[in-house]
């Protein structure tokens, strides 16, 4: 099953997608009120779209806007460091015994084809197609931590590689800056349950190209850390709400390690094999 | 004025304090239907309460659980490396040439008076008192940033010093396993508007004390970034909405510097001039 977030004349819902036939059945409430629900059916076989609050009222997929699939109560976790090719190519770093963690504000996201701010700061704006996992209830238990995970979307950790760089020496990189630009994380077009996928942590092709060049082509079976592990390790240091969203890392073929950076006019687009693509043009630089 | 956001019986509202009287003014509605209107009435003279939609009912101020002044939609901003003697004393750095932002997660805080959780992967818990800074206005002028300011808080950013120092090599300081542990963060008790301080960036003494030993005694006057500079620094790299709050760094005679950590029993006091105090007692390890 799809699960996207969308806006339609300045009204924003929750809907059960069908693509193929162009249509959103409305959700009713927040994430919080079926979320949990629809996470724990899927420990007993497919997910149970009966306890989805249907409106009844069905719109044409291709009125909505896609938001980001994650509401601003939320937050969003990025646990990286978890492609050793792309460390190593990328920033001749090898791969550290644990991944590393860290906050994206929520304003930095934006949506499936929704344009991708040039930040004035940067001029090496880069992208990194991700795995998103959705988390989907509260009570995580440790020992079964993908029960948690409502389903998987597409992500593109937009960062100002410049500004990663521009950290005080001893601190360490500045991921605030880099990675916390306002309206530049693509995330979408949508949450694919995770019933539809095999048993386990997700292994599917991830792939993104800048005006149809490919840049990017790796999968998630060279994760370090698979996203049972990713859940475990960010849990154990700040727990999840039902609702939150975690990235999981990039492979490699990114600007820093090839040298094409992001240029203004220029359309991303990152698919990952199964869930969807996020198409996003660069903006010009502004404000 | 004071203003505070409460619990009583599982119902959360905002109040305006009047601490003498131990009484509390019940607010109508969230603080982005209030806030901003009463952080631009203080651009023309002294706060005008009544802007404030209050409901009439009052309360006892006693009778009510002091709650984080910010709510779960906001974000919760820190400017550290933000005191050269801290930063010298503490961890042997000379002061970089900008500060260090980051965020940390809602789930850290707790309120004035709550229990600060002892996180079971660390063994060095440390205290870190610090102006806080409520952000009360969406629309930021970025050349007159004080004037986006609705008050202060206090903030005890509890770090979890040998989680911080375990971020892997060419990466830099764990910031989000230090400073986004579960229930740690003391933030409140409630708000100071900034008329009831002199025009400017507030120059307030800060203190924190351990079961009475006084171990923090510094002067928000020894930032090397002001206020000001630091919502013009956070506003450039990812952009605040009204509500959220900002951590401006912590003074010297912390654990790290000292050796004396937190431990599970201790009341530890966090107080700044005009502002007020927060008391919170530190738990057994628990997970």
């Amino acid at each position: 099953m799809k699960l996207a977030r969308c806006e339609i004349e300045n009204k924003v819902f929750w809907a059960k997608v069908d693509d193929q036939s162009d249509t959103l059945h409305v959700i009713v409430g927040a994430f919080s009120e079926w979320g949990p629900a629809l996470t724990r059916s899927m420990s007993a076989g497919p997910c149970d779209d009966s306890l989805l609050p249907l409106s009844g009222e069905t719109v044409p997929l291709s009125a909505a806007r896609l938001l980001p699939p994650v509401e601003p109560v939320n937050r969003v976790v990025v646990a990286g460091a978890n492609y050793a090719k792309h460390l190593a190519a990328d920033f001749g770093l090898s791969s550290p015994p644990q991944p590393v963690a860290f906050l994206k504000a929520y304003g930095a996201l934006i949506g499936a084809n929704d344009e991708l701010r040039y930040p004035p700061l940067t001029s090496k704006l880069d992208h990194e197609v991700e795995l998103v996992v959705v988390i989907g209830d509260t009570d995580i238990d440790i020992e079964k931590p993908l029960d948690s995970v409502l389903g998987y979307t597409v992500g593109n950790d937009v960062s100002a590689r410049d500004l990663q760089h521009s950290g005080p020496k001893g601190i360490g990189m500045d991921l605030f800056a880099a990675k916390s630009q306002d309206k530049t994380t693509g995330v979408g077009p949508w949450i694919v349950t995770r019933d539809e996928f095999p048993a386990g942590s997700p292994v599917v092709q991830l792939k993104l190209s800048v005006d149809g060049d490919l840049r990017q082509d790796g999968t998630t079976g060279d994760m370090t850390w698979d996203v049972g592990e990713l859940i475990k390790f960010v849990q154990a240091r700040s727990s999840f709400t039902a609702g939150d969203i975690l990235f999981t890392g990039s492979p490699d073929g990114v600007g820093q390690g090839t040298g094409k950076f992001l240029n203004p006019g220029e359309l991303v687009e990152a698919t990952i094999e199964g869930i969807g693509t996020l198409a996003n043009r660069v903006s010009e630089k502004k404000a």
